[in-house]
């Protein structure tokens, strides 16, 4: 039975798109190196060879898992079982066009995220999804997942740039929805109840994606303030003041600096003394030659005026402005450094952001004292990144024991405050409790209602968002 | 029965919240004088009450039909039976809150468009939601139309400000999804279902909006172009020179500008010589002072070096600002002058605009040899209206007898280049066989599912969209 499944697979894309045993367990570990189990992994070629696939595996009630980059930190892409597809649609990698006098490019959803972006500057425009993993993720993925990133401030996340989607539905059908269209009421917005659906509700195989004028003119600074409250009011400031052109506001506290700064080769302070707390800001501009540096340096003065801000460092050169950045980027990558870590994705209104971050020290004092909390994110858009490092000299394994307590605290005030427990990794597999958890029940009911009328076997990512597996 | 119905919706709303006979008769015309009929009208005052009316309906298997303020051009609020109850949402028309840190603002539905404008712009922000009918329209009407109209080329179509509703489903059950969040993957983005649903699969009751900074600097032109071929090209050029502050770019060719002035009072000419083909372009800005008088001519002086532009004038004062716009807005009110008059509202990709506008002149010509065509609309977004005039001294009702015809060149043409039957007035009543016509099968489908996933029993506005009462 499942050699005549692989062998009709093999029918289909061809003896060599289908991976097994030691060709295809890479494919079966995420990118947080859960390691997972699969029946094979097939590689189509073309959307109609996906619908084959699906048909076959939806006859045959095998379920299906959707992958493209696999680069999610929330598992969502993740085979969890010796009879399970995974479906790469990494040889779908095509960029079909892209046009300057549409604003839209057309692309398969194999390709990988940073080539999507350079097919776009070729032709001077932005494709306004960025983020870490950009040079390995494919495209397919984020729009799955409604990636977030760099972007979202200025751009909204990437369900704001689709137009249209091809998508191969859970039975076999194929709905070419790879419309080019800015204004299109007829009907349902269907492409959005695929875009961060983590590929339960169907596969999709290509898409149309707004593209924006390219920035040709960028200034950064490093801004120290008082604390969040001051920092929200001086990005409503700069929204302002800059004609909406601020593209990034991360607010970061001072362990979030300390830490790439105790760690990272390289590290440069923008500061003498550490600040508790700083904002790095980017403007940005596609008018050539915009003044965005002198309206910047009047807008912080102001702003000091104000108390809004205690000091700022803007960056008189391209390195600078980079090192800047890379404080903010890689410094994720040295918290182990520091022992036992948890990560936490909340976001929360851009108002509460103050009290968020106040009631969630306290709580993580109270949980696990002496822990140290770092905060950081994109708060321009709510989106504030919560790491807790285990107190200085304590036991690893005893603070890690500590996560569901933490995580309590901070998804718990998140949720109290109207936020998320999930803000841009998505449910994956990693939340499907946090999901059951914090969710709202009506919600909740009729997220389950779209998925059974969708897909009514439970074959497409059964595993992911909802657990269908551990409900039967 | 019927009495024992409006009892009970009495004991919920009071009874002089529900309204028969000629108190309803105004309910129950739409804003193209389709007349209709209905059991009653139920003003509720309160989510609750819209909760209890809705569940009391259900039960008792009656229609209902949401309305906001029945502006809407397809029909769409119009019930169409004498057991009908039209759900009125004017009572529900407070401002809860606007928040200039969150940049949001939390209306009930029954809010008036211009009254939610006027309580953003009092804190220096811009809901980005205008349109002719914004003096009477309401907030959740324009959500469940997915309104469009002239915000769309910088802000996106009313979806785009949508961060958070609230929705009475069909069953009764109030879904709270009113989250001041930018970020949240926590599942399906349900919120996009409703907008745009045309109150078929739930009630908006309340939504959470973003707002933006408002504009401090506007420049208005109007440009003479050689064909839309050009007018594309300079919108291009337009977007990336004034770093995307290209807040309007409507093309109007002769016609659409004959009409008006020649029957307008007050109309005065742009040009001294009508051009064949002419652009409305408005710039605006956030940065106070932003010097886009002078950028707008620079670029302009390029587009004419590459023979984009024809002639151009940039309104010297706010009064000839609003004498073109006048030109612009207004125009549509007087083409009865010329007799018979057919209006269409398609969309195509912005390359498409040219080949689209030719395509349509001929197909016209051949269905109806000597009639006037009026091309005109939001090319900056791909959506261009066609009026079709009659031949000048033919028999008005033998044109009309023609628009089948005539729809099927505009519309046929608009869905073989890729666009739409259905830009941004939406299906209601008015458009329910070109869905079926024009519609994708296969999405078709998919939006049945929905509605039957959602309303199962098919008695939310039940003859909009699809027309249920037809088709069983």
């Amino acid at each position: 039975m499942q050699d005549d499944f692989l062998a009709r697979l093999a029918a289909i894309v061809g003896a060599n798109q289908v991976l097994t045993g030691a060709d295809a367990a890479p494919f079966a570990v995420s990118a947080r190196r859960v390691r997972g189990d699969c029946l094979a992994v097939v590689r189509p070629g073309t959307t109609q060879e996906v619908a084959d696939v699906v048909r076959l595996a939806a006859s045959c009630a095998v379920p299906v898992v959707p992958q493209g980059g696999n680069t999610g930190l929330s598992d969502g892409a993740v085979p969890r079982g010796p009879g399970v597809l995974v479906l790469s649609l990494s040889r779908l990698n095509a960029v079909l066009d892209v046009d300057p006098l549409n604003f839209t490019m057309t692309v398969q959803a194999g390709v990988v995220l940073a080539a999507a972006q350079q097919a776009a500057s070729a032709h001077g425009l932005l494709l306004p999804i960025s983020l870490g993993a950009e040079g390995s993720c494919q495209i397919g993925g984020n729009l799955a997942t409604n990636a977030g990133g760099k972007s979202v401030l200025k751009h909204g996340m990437a369900r704001a740039c689709v137009l249209g989607l091809e998508v191969v539905l859970p039975d076999g059908t194929v709905w070419n929805g790879l419309k080019q269209l800015r204004k299109d009421n007829a009907g349902y917005d269907l492409k959005q109840l695929f875009v961060g659906a983590e590929g339960t509700l169907g596969t999709i195989t290509a898409a149309v994606l707004a593209l924006q004028p390219a920035p040709r003119t960028t200034v950064t600074a490093f801004v120290a303030v008082p604390g969040p409250a001051q920092a929200i009011r001086l990005l409503a400031r700069l929204r302002r003041d800059s004609g909406d052109c601020v593209s990034a506001f991360e607010l970061m506290n001072r362990y979030a600096l300390q830490v790439p700064l105790a760690h990272m080769p390289g590290a440069s302070r923008p500061f003498d003394a550490l600040p508790a707390w700083a904002v790095l800001v980017e403007l940005s501009s596609c008018r050539r030659d915009d003044p965005l540096a002198a309206l910047l340096e009047d807008a912080l003065a102001a702003a000091m005026d104000a108390q809004e801000v205690v000091d700022a460092v803007v960056a008189q050169s391209q390195a600078q402005a980079l090192a800047f950045w890379k404080l903010r980027d890689e410094g994720t990558a040295f918290y182990w450094k520091e022992g036992g870590m948890l990560l936490h994705d909340p976001s929360v209104p851009i108002r509460s952001i103050p009290d968020f971050v106040e009631r969630v020290a306290q709580g993580v004092e109270q949980a696990a004292s002496g822990a140290r909390v770092s905060a950081f994110g994109h708060i321009g858009d709510g989106n504030i990144h919560i790491i807790v490092s285990q107190p200085e000299g304590a036991d690893k394994r005893a603070f890690l024991a500590l996560a569901p307590a933490i995580q309590q605290v901070v998804y718990g005030t998140a949720v109290a405050l109207g936020g998320s427990f999930s803000a841009e990794h998505g449910i994956g597999q990693l939340k499907t409790a946090h999901l059951a958890r914090y969710g709202d029940p009506v919600a909740l009911q009729l997220m389950r209602r779209l998925r059974a009328a969708l897909d009514p076997r439970g074959t497409m990512n059964p595993r992911t968002l909802f657990d269908l597996q551990a409900e039967t």
